[in-house]
């Protein structure tokens, strides 16, 4: 185990009707809330907005809204919420949304304290110290950025997709209602799934020795996740299932998982880029790349991926050929996302991306990724290659 | 699952010669450090007492220091403590020890914010709101009150031991370096890791339906605790044992293992004021108390201590008799404390306690205790009598 420092100091309030405590919750940093969101006819019309809506307006909260955030959010959008909170004085910033909001969210955040342009943050030109406070009311389970330190912005200039990660950046509290998820569609609610069992496996494939209890906890989230993501999908207002999903997805990217380990991370660096490069949803973007990953790396971690086939997909240890049980664990994971309609190839997801060796230049051009094997450019290429 | 609110902040700091921080870490608090420890030879000519002291003294704080702490830490030594903090204007108070430094470092935090007596909040007469910082560096794991938002404070008139819990006595960071424990002795090593498991076990023996996540949580700790404890007792100088015991001894009791659960907390409640009444370590009685409590209730609640059985200690599921895979759980845990040499029975731990009456009607005195199954007076005195 190797040494760390862990602080998450995001307040969850989590369960049915808790999306009524956002304006009390805010009270406390301001009056003046930048109130982020899609600002569709769906989000406006949902009862949950207006759940929102009501409770600022009870606290006498003063309400600037800045809508039309896409999935894959983007830097035109993040500066114009800067402009509008050094602007007006913005005291805080809500967030009423899923990951692509809630990124959004935070880099107004970062940018509203910083005389500079916020995508220095993101090309780690200057990393930026101070944020306004954020705050999350979340509508789809998937990424984790309501607790966690990161966030991912789409430069539209070139489709450049990059991350900026930062402590301090954890919003200060999350609200989640598994009833307010129960309208997501069936595709956004798999796509999330897949980002969320990513996020833990990204952490559970590390080249780091003696981390029993957090290989434990990966495996009882990505058990978690297994058991009852299909449910959710078939019944849409099983609010158990929900409630285990919006947690998981939670647990999979606060951080906990990472303590003493070395992350990977190699198929999200490529997926930000390829994300980036077809608009396709992140989560689409993971299921297609990751068992190609795995399928090219695992021979040399066999034990690691035996040990993922026997614990969270129960299939028996092959005493005889332990590659053989390895494969089997790859095998599960791509009969689980196909079972549940994922694509596992981009032709499968219906794009075509004649940029693959621009992307696997791109993603190794600071030297090679990952940590469990470092991949250089020609890895991420055949990756990529097998992908297609 | 129940709806939760969950906020731990404590910054973990965790890993070989972290303690080191410590005086940095206390910087940005204040200047004037109430130093609290055991105090005896053991902890003064430890290495890490002096990390400690050099690290204070390289950021030119001003020390003060309240040695004697007790196991089973009493009132009169936080009174005192809380005199010097209000006399002296104390800025933070750092903990350098196990849970009964901690516990004391807590209650003089709480009490030197208020202008009553501190055992008000102790017997809930008022809820202190305020609190001075408090720091740990960790000696000896067991009670996880490096992150947890209780203290356990013993009242000598009368050996009354209460708990008082507030989210706000969270320390603000908690330094946990698994080589300083290398020289815990094996007793308090084993009690230690009786209590963790029981503060798992108070979560997970729950009435709560659907709670999948935390389960498979609890699960992954217990198993984690049950793996390494004995390798920590055989070979003291383990680091990668005692780092997976030391981190699940955190995990079992900062809250996450709680959120959407109805814990019980019987046994922790009677263990409280039977170690009062004997100065037996708490894990002691935890060790006496928890198998007998679950041969009084487990037959009410079968699929539950069958899990326990199942998930936990790998005994196999017996369909035709599934409440003989939940004895076999209990079985399996008394097996399990049995190796590690710890007691059974008062009368193994060489106690007598003639105050068993007195202690069933002060526990239940404001009502049955417990969420699993609710004990009442006549229930105590049936599991203390079968613990003689």
């Amino acid at each position: 185990m190797k040494n760390f420092k862990y602080q998450n100091a995001t307040k969850i309030i989590f369960g049915r009707g808790m999306a009524g405590c956002v304006g009390e919750e805010i009270a406390a940093y301001g009056k003046k809330v930048l109130f982020h969101h899609y600002g569709d006819d769906f989000i406006r019309s949902s009862s949950v907005y207006q759940t929102v809506l009501q409770s600022l307006q009870a606290q006498g909260l003063e309400i600037i809204e800045l809508t039309g955030v896409q999935p894959n959010p983007v830097l035109s959008k993040v500066r114009e919420g800067i402009e509008i909170c050094k602007r007006e004085k913005v005291d805080f910033i809500l967030a009423l949304g899923g990951g692509s909001v809630i990124d959004s969210a935070k880099a107004i955040g970062l940018g509203a304290t910083y005389d500079g342009d916020v995508w220095d943050h993101y090309t780690k030109k200057h990393v930026i110290q101070q944020t306004l406070p954020v705050g999350v009311v979340l509508t789809i389970p998937a990424t984790g950025s309501e607790s966690s330190a990161g966030s991912v912005i789409t430069n539209e200039d070139g489709h450049i997709k990059l991350l900026g990660s930062n402590g301090r950046t954890r919003p200060v509290f999350a609200i989640m209602d598994p009833e307010v998820t129960f309208t997501v569609p069936r595709y956004p609610m798999a796509v999330g799934g897949v980002d969320m069992m990513s996020h833990v496996m990204e952490r559970y494939f590390t080249c780091e020795e003696h981390v029993e209890l957090t290989d434990r906890l990966c495996e009882a989230t990505l058990r978690t996740i297994i058991h009852n993501l299909p449910r959710t999908l078939q019944e849409p207002t099983d609010y158990n299932a929900r409630a285990e999903i919006v947690f998981a997805g939670n647990l999979a990217h606060n951080g906990l998982l990472d303590c003493g380990r070395v992350p990977d991370w190699s198929c999200h660096f490529i997926a930000h880029l390829l994300g980036g490069f077809t608009n396709l949803a992140h989560g689409a973007t993971l299921s297609i790349l990751t068992p190609h990953w795995m399928d090219y790396i695992y021979r040399n971690h066999i034990d690691r991926f035996a040990q993922f086939a026997v614990r969270v997909w129960d299939i028996p240890y092959n005493e005889a050929d332990p590659e053989q049980t390895a494969r089997a664990g790859i095998q599960a994971l791509r009969d689980f996302w196909k079972s549940l309609d994922l694509p596992m190839t981009l032709s499968e997801a219906g794009v075509t991306c004649d940029r693959l060796e621009e992307l696997a230049e791109l993603v190794t051009e600071d030297g090679p990724i990952g940590s469990i094997q470092k991949l250089d450019r020609q890895d991420v290429l055949n990756i990529l290659l097998a992908s297609r």
